[in-house]
């Protein structure tokens, strides 16, 4: 069926393949009169723009955003926005040996037994690039958030073995694996150049904290807004494990050592004097911070020899070539920041009309 | 907003509180022809019934379900299937206190700020009774999955810091936790015997383990199964965490430990040399079985003291009364199996459309 | 599909067949705060029970309410409203015979082809008694519109031949036609005196105005106003026909005629000064009266013999016995008017966040 | 909220406004394996260009189409297909008046009263333009249908007071007005002109047949074939009235009268005698054609003095300039086709799963 949309109210619907003309979103449901321009767009992007280290894949793409719709006089209008970026450096023919095969980690057995064929170069509609979509409306979902004062910080908890031991929000931005950590960046560094070195490739994790989020955003039952963060950061590929808060530690905990009491701070506001929960109870933002983990796989491209079939299901031997991350996580830290931007802005718009008294508000004016 | 429905194609609603009159789900989207009777439901709801054992809360309920439509000569006839369980044993007078504090781990404070006030009695909407509406639908939606072949296997991983060493698929309903390790369950009885002597509560983790299911089920991009499934597993009170396949240890795996190979079995089909991904493939089942993971929180409700405010903003101290689950996790196994049962029957109607080949199937017999 | 779900935000899912246990109606998405009690549901109940006068179904039911779920101390809690009305005085004993063939007019011929088998008992889901979920559900919609200055009054504008020439609000619940013209009334009540001898129905048409709209509800393209509320109206059994404003006499009109102009009333606000739109331009409401009408067709159900086929593909003759209403238009006014209130009142909830203003606005007190 | 986008499995999302950089849609959920190039698209634009006869407006726009995404080797991936047109003959300065002011019988005030402002260039996203997206996925549905065996006949029933006498297929094609009637097409042609003399403009009703529909496609209650039919047709600008098949006039008729009957054909199939309901019966296709209306009103745009009102609430008297159409049917023929195609196969896709033994057939094969 149609997956390629996202969102209640405000709702993106994403396009494009690694190979094919471009890459791009609709952003519809946006409010009007957010002050907009490419630039807002292009610097989320470069976030994610490949080549930029040693670590990432060496296609040079300038994943330059062109705003088709949706803008003002420097504004948005409440229209839907239309954003594309145009592929340029495509190499398809490193991939026409691929087309025959399936390989290890990838979904193209899965896509050729779900659509009866694919778009094998570069991996069609399940590279990467699919992300392109998800972080341009990320950045118009997080300057929304701004708007009210919510702000989203995200990294790279951790690169393999090695996990950040300090937080230094500054030093995110310093290094190339998004740590919050210098040293641990360094070590980092060093396990990335054995796995390369091995021809091999590693996973990570990356921990999102949002701030200033109001109280009672979410909604009971199955829209929790755990649950659609869970879904958000899940739906992002190489994702196997969503945590909210202590996450995976909460089965081994009691109840005493979880629960989170509350207290009155000093400007009389209620607030929790722990957060074990993240920020989220019963399904509804409770005013701390917002904790989130997600667990990346390893890059599934590796230049080490493997086992697999091809389409008439015989077993061979493969070595993949091509322009591969051997580890995705620090491209992978404005994803996640953009799928838990969305979530939270769409959760937000949805959760206007709780109350009786909020209708009123809005709808008297008139 | 609404946060009630759950589903795109077989879609459930749910309704009803703790201590109101009944509790209920609406199934609508249920193809016709399934033979179906009140035991079925029965059978599923009798897994999450309260009073079987020491380690769930006291409260009697029979929680009988009654069918009301949808039902006709012992099929369903594709039309709206409405099912009740009334409530028989509330004691709201145990809640009066609550009704002016908010409890530590519990919804309150977030219900409070969300709607300006709440039904208190037993934790109204946010109660764990909620989830007899998820379970009258699982039964269905387990059903369904049966005559496609597809069974699911669901039980306690782990309670509290004892885990399961052992598999043994009789054992599971053998013992009051769930567990298919009989020497694990004996230990994990005891730690819980050891959190009641201390007023304190345990959490746990449930495994599920899908078998059967046809490959490319689940859809690129947003709607990946592995999205939804993260979200119907979070969207159940109390889960912190959920994992797919090699879950959480992922982010410190290299691809070649990680990459699940693919060979050729001795029917000519191709398989997955081993099962890291957990049956999952860029968002789509990929043939193997499909585990999963969820990790939850101890139950919030203890008899030990807490420290927290009432709606006045004065801090206080509490000792919570009532009767309630020092460990919900056996309870809660037949629940993660009702969501996950639920996505997946939806994910293979949605499905059903992806070749043009299945719509002239379909539309060529008419 | 799943059919019975209805709305974005306010969202009404209803299920129940004509001679099931009963029928009923889950809302989800109910603002908190509204003052509710089971007299608002039945009042409207009861303006389309059965068995009221000559020209409705002399099967007698109650129809009395339950309200299950969603209220607490006489307000809306913001969580799933559940309502139930059981049937009392189902007489399947009438339907055996229509089980084997295909009544002329009749949902049979289609259930049995798309589901493979029907529940024939009184028409099963496709019975008008399939219409008090969405009554009872559009009494809470039409209580919210209330809270929020907007009024809508319905009513018969055409019985058979028989067009309304005056208009006197109070009439409409004078007579048993609910005209708001006395003598029409009177005339239309000879025609189906007429219809009845001669075993015939008569078909009508239903008016709505909607009063104190706010301006700019509804969404440009395809969640425009009038597109919802055609659908609304259209999946009411017995529509073929739906028209906003001067509906189907603008074909024939010219753009000179048509224009509405806009001035500045004596409170200097903008409004038109003709209103052959029916209250809404773009999509959008603009503040004038919304006015629509639907074309009921005549009651399928007559007692004059007429020729169909049965299940074995025979042509046969037949004549119906049963309960039926020799016009619906009386008894379906109700019905136009909840689907209206359910559409208007969902508009006006995902209408909420057009503007970043209205965000920081809401989100801003908390 | 997002307004733009339509459909539950066969999902499009539109863009773009009438003097920005261009307008497209993302159609999602397409199955994949259909034959499609750019030519597929091209026809159904063409067939809805400005500026190809003298009653259309004399904007020049090739709307050449370009496909982005979602095709590999001439077949549909089941990937979106995104698909722009960009503009190329705007001519912003003609609208620089209209900033100021509220042009009647145009969205210009609800926009602004939504919204807070407007793009005022060529109506903005409220323009004709809009519906390239539609017309786009539009000519995709329809080659799916084809593939099906269904097929739509879309054409100028009215033009003013002028209404078809007579219906030759051929002619529809043959005159600019898209009339299946020469004659009526030439006394249409004679009308406009003067209403052109009259610096005035003109009405129309647009008619549509489907054929070769299987029965029981829709779903009952609220997703009824025919209450969706109504909600996209009455989508499209400037359509006040919705009819299925007698539409109207069934209002004024008796049972005996407007119902069908049944009987067998000569191959043994069922079949209606008379088809009064328009090709559907209690939401569901019933085997005969679908025969649908949609009345047009006049284009507001007309060269004629008019009052209106400024955004400073005064008073004003207008002369509108730009390039209109004097009458917007013959173009909105295609937007109609289009719009139906687009239900039709939604509900298709949809329905697939009404009954067990389908979904069986499907996922027995993998």
């Amino acid at each position: 069926m149609a997956g390629s949309t996202y969102g209640t109210i405000f709702k993106i619907t994403t396009w494009g393949e690694s190979h094919g003309k471009g890459l791009g979103v609709v952003v519809d449901g946006c409010p009007a009169g957010l002050p907009l321009d490419r630039s807002d767009i292009q610097n989320f992007l470069d976030r994610r723009k490949p080549g930029q280290h040693r670590y990432s894949t060496q296609r040079k793409e300038g994943d330059r955003v062109e705003i088709l719709s949706g803008l003002f006089e420097g504004r948005t209008t409440g229209t839907p926005i239309s954003m594309m970026v145009r592929n340029t450096d495509q190499r398809s023919e490193d991939y026409s040996k691929i087309s025959s095969y399936y390989r290890p980690g990838h979904a193209d057995y899965t896509y050729d037994e779900k659509y009866g064929f694919r778009d094998y170069r570069g991996g069609g509609r399940s590279s990467g690039r699919e992300t392109i979509g998800r972080v341009a409306a990320g950045a118009i979902a997080s300057k929304l958030l701004e708007e009210l004062g919510i702000t989203i910080t995200t990294y790279a908890r951790s690169i393999g073995p090695v996990t950040m031991e300090t937080f230094d929000r500054e030093e995110i931005s310093n290094n190339e694996l998004c740590m919050p950590d210098a040293q641990a960046a360094a070590k980092a560094q060093q396990y990335l150049e054995d796995c390369l070195a091995a021809h091999d490739s590693s996973g990570g994790c990356v921990e999102c904290i949002v701030h200033g989020m109001p109280v009672g955003v979410g909604d009971p039952v199955f829209e929790k807004l755990d649950a659609n963060l869970a879904k958000a950061l899940m739906s992002i590929g190489a994702v196997k494990a969503v945590e909210i808060g202590d996450g995976i530690s909460v089965a081994a905990a009691t109840g005493l050592g979880n629960n989170d009491g509350f207290t009155i701070d000093e400007q009389g506001h209620i607030i929790k004097t722990s957060n074990h929960a993240g920020g989220i109870l019963g399904g509804m933002s409770d005013g701390s911070d917002i904790i989130l983990r997600a667990s990346f796989k390893p890059t599934p491209s590796i230049y080490a020899p493997q086992k697999t079939v091809n389409q008439d299901h015989e077993p061979i031997d493969i070595n993949i070539k091509g322009r591969h991350d051997p580890i995705i996580v620090p491209r992978a830290v404005v994803v996640v920041e953009s799928m838990t931007a969305l979530t939270l802005i769409d959760a937000l718009m949805t959760g206007m009309s709780s109350r009786l008294s909020n209708l009123k508000t809005i709808w008297g004016k008139h």
